[in-house]
C-alpha cells in the first residue's frame, strides 16, 4: 500500500466510523417513485416541450459547442439563450456558461481584485464559498440574513470596492435574502451586489422571473444575478446577468468562461424550451409553492420562500433512517449531513414541485417521520 | 456613473490600449468554413451517430439530470459512461463531472491537503492553476517539462504528500510530457501524478486511449487522469479515472462533483457514443495526427505531439491580422495572446482534425501567413 492509498483509506474510515459515507447510487427511472429532493421544481426535465427543446439543438448544432465560446464555441443557440434569459428576467445582458457553479465562480472572481471587500452570506452555496476562495478579494462572512452585520462589516473595510455575495431563497433552510433592505445597504455604501437567484427562478416572483426583478432591480447597474439552468429550467448550465458592461469584463476575464468549452447544445436547447414553457404557463411557480406550503404544514414547520424545505433531525443516523423508511413507501427525500450544513445539524431536505397533483399519502407519511424523532 | 461602473469602464479602456478585447462572436453555421481552430479533433461533434446517442438520451432521461449526482442525478446513463471510458483506457474506475474544469478543480482540491506540496507543470491549463489555487496545498510551479526540475522541488519539500500535476500534451505549445519520467520520479518520491488527457484522449496512444495507458500507468494506484468529453468525445463534461478508492473518495469531498447537477443526459449520451465511435473506428487518431503533421509542415515548425499547434507571431496585432486573413479565406484558425500565455507571447493556435481529407490550400495560405510576419 502506497502513503497514498493509506491516506485514502484512513479517510474513509473516518467517514465509516461518522456515519457519512456517501455513494453515488443511480436513480432507476424504472421504479418510478416520487421526487421530494431533486431540483425540478417544475417536472419540466422530461416534459415532451423540453426533451423536443434539447433534441431539435443537438441535431441543428451537434453534440457540444466545440470549442471555447471566445474560439469557434459560441453558436447561435446561446445567443438566443442569453436573450431568452434577459427578454425573462428584465435583464440588460446574460451570459451563459456550462454550468451555475462556472457562473457564480466567475461573478466573484471576475468582478473583484485585491483590493475588494467580499462579504459573504454565512448560508451561501459551496460553489459561492469556493469563488470567494479563488478570488484575490479579501472575504468577510456575514452572519445569514443580518443586513446590520453586512452595513459594519462593509462601513469597516478600508478596502475602495465591495461585493456583497447573497441567494435569494437558500437552500440550507428554505428563507429568502432581504433584497431591498440588502440593495439599500449596498447602494449607501457603494458595493455591488451579487444574487444567486438558483432556486428562485421559476418559484419566486412575478411568473417564476426571480426576486431580483419583482424588486425592480434587474437594470441597477451594480445588481448582479447568477442562476442556474438545472433547477427549474431543467437542464444543465448557469448564467450572469447584468449590464453589457458587466458581460463584456466577464468575457474577457473570467476564467471559468474563458478556458471552458461552450455550453452543449442540447443543454441550451432544453433550457430555452423551458423558459418558453413557463412564460406561457404561469401557474407553475404558483403550483410548486403551494405544494411547498402543504410539505411545510406536514412536517410542521412554517411555510418557506420557496421550493426547498429543510427539517431539523437530531443526528445523521436519524436523517438517514427517514430517508430509507420514506424510500420503502415510494418517496424520494434528501437530507444533508455535515459537512454540507454550515452548523454541523443534520435535516431533511425536502424539494416542491409545481406537478405533483396529490401529496395527501405523502404529507401523512412525512407528519409521521417529522414528528417520530 | 456608479464605482463598480467606472472600475469596468477602466479595464476596458486597459484592454482597448493594449489590443486584446475579446468578444463572442456567433460561429454561423451557414457559412461553412475550414475549422483550424476548434477541439472537435476527430470531427465528431456533428456526426449522425453523435447526435443520436445525445438525442436518445435526452429522450431516455430528460433535458437534465435534475439533481446533484448524490441527491437523485446520478442516472443509469452516467454509470453507462463511466463503465465506457474504463472500457475504454483500461482504468479501474470512473467518476464523470460536469465540464472537465470541474474534473481538474476537484482531482487538485480533494486530493491534497494543507500537508501536501502541489507541483504543477509552468504550462497546465488555467482549470489546473485555480484548482491549486483552490485547494489547501501549498503551491510550487515547475520549469516547463523539466523532470529534473520536478525531482527537485519535490525533493526540498518537508511536506508528508506531494501531488505532480501535467498535461500529457499541452495546448500551450503542443508538446507532449516526459511521462515515463514524471512517474519515475514520483513513484521514487511518494507523491501522485495527476495528468490531465484533455488534448490526448482519442489523439494519441493506442487507438486514442491516451499516453498515460500507452505507459501501462493505467492501473498505478497513484496515477490520477482527467480528461474532458468536450474535445475529441465531441460532447460536453469531464471525468476523473483512477482507483475505486480515488473515485470514493472524490464522491464523498470533492465540492465541484457534490454542489453540481450531474451531467446533462444528452452529453453523456454523446460522449458514449463517441466512445464507440472511436472504439470501432481505430484510423481516426492516426488520420488526426497526419494532419498535424501536415500543418506543422506548413507553418515551418517541428512536428507536435497530438492535434494542437502553436505558431509564435511577433506580437497580437500581428496574430489577430492573420486570424483575418484566414477567415477572408474561409479558413477559422485562433490564437492565443495575453493573459491566455504564460510568457506573454502572442501566437496562432490551430487544431488538426480527423476529417479534413484536402488540406492542401490550407496549407498553402498557412504558409503564406506564418512565413510573411
Amino acid at each position: 500500500m502506497t502513503a497514498f492509498q493509506a491516506w485514502l483509506a484512513a479517510a474513509a474510515e473516518r467517514r465509516r466510523e461518522l456515519g457519512l459515507v456517501r455513494a453515488t447510487l443511480i436513480t432507476d427511472a424504472t421504479t418510478p417513485m416520487l421526487d421530494l429532493a431533486g431540483n425540478d421544481y417544475l417536472g419540466l426535465r422530461t416534459d415532451p416541450r423540453i426533451v423536443a427543446g434539447a433534441v431539435a439543438a443537438a441535431t441543428a448544432y451537434g453534440g457540444g459547442a466545440g470549442a471555447s465560446r471566445l474560439v469557434t464555441g459560441t453558436l447561435p443557440i446561446h445567443a438566443e439563450l442569453e436573450a431568452a434569459l434577459c427578454a425573462f428576467t428584465g435583464a440588460p445582458a446574460a451570459l451563459v456558461f456550462s454550468t451555475g457553479y462556472a457562473a457564480n465562480l466567475a461573478a466573484v472572481t471576475a468582478l473583484t481584485d485585491a483590493d475588494t471587500l467580499v462579504v459573504s452570506d454565512a448560508h451561501v452555496h459551496a460553489s459561492l464559498v469556493d469563488a470567494a476562495r479563488l478570488s484575490r478579494a479579501t472575504v468577510a462572512v456575514a452572519r445569514h440574513n443580518d443586513v446590520a452585520h453586512v452595513a459594519e462589516l462593509l462601513a469597516a473595510s478600508p478596502l475602495p470596492r465591495a461585493m456583497v455575495v447573497v441567494e435569494s431563497v437558500y437552500s440550507v433552510l428554505g428563507d429568502a435574502a432581504p433584497l431591498a433592505a440588502l440593495a439599500e445597504v449596498c447602494r449607501a455604501r457603494g458595493a455591488i451586489l451579487v444574487v444567486d437567484e438558483a432556486h428562485a427562478i421559476g418559484v419566486n416572483g412575478q411568473g417564476g422571473r426571480g426576486l431580483v426583478a419583482d424588486l425592480g432591480l434587474s437594470r441597477e447597474p451594480d445588481v448582479i444575478v447568477t442562476l442556474t439552468l438545472s433547477k427549474s429550467l431543467a437542464s444543465q448550465g448557469g448564467a450572469i446577468l447584468g449590464s453589457p458592461q458587466v458581460r463584456d469584463h466577464l468575457v474577457n476575464t473570467a476564467r471559468s468562461f474563458i478556458y471552458d468549452t461552450g455550453l452543449a447544445p442540447a443543454a441550451a436547447g432544453a433550457a430555452l424550451a423551458a423558459l418558453d414553457v413557463i412564460r406561457t404557463t404561469p401557474a407553475l411557480p404558483t403550483q410548486v409553492r403551494h405544494n411547498s406550503d402543504l410539505l411545510a404544514a406536514a412536517c410542521g414547520i412554517d411555510p418557506v420562500a420557496g421550493a426547498v424545505l429543510s427539517v431539523a433531525m437530531p443526528g445523521p443516523d436519524e436523517a438517514l433512517a427517514a430517508v430509507a423508511e420514506a424510500a420503502s413507501h415510494g418517496i424520494r427525500i434528501g437530507c444533508f449531513r455535515p459537512p454540507s450544513t454550515p452548523d454541523g445539524s443534520s435535516r431533511l431536505r425536502l424539494t416542491a414541485h409545481a406537478h405533483h397533483d396529490d401529496l395527501t399519502a405523502a404529507c401523512d407519511l412525512l407528519t409521521r417521520l417529522t414528528h417520530a424523532s
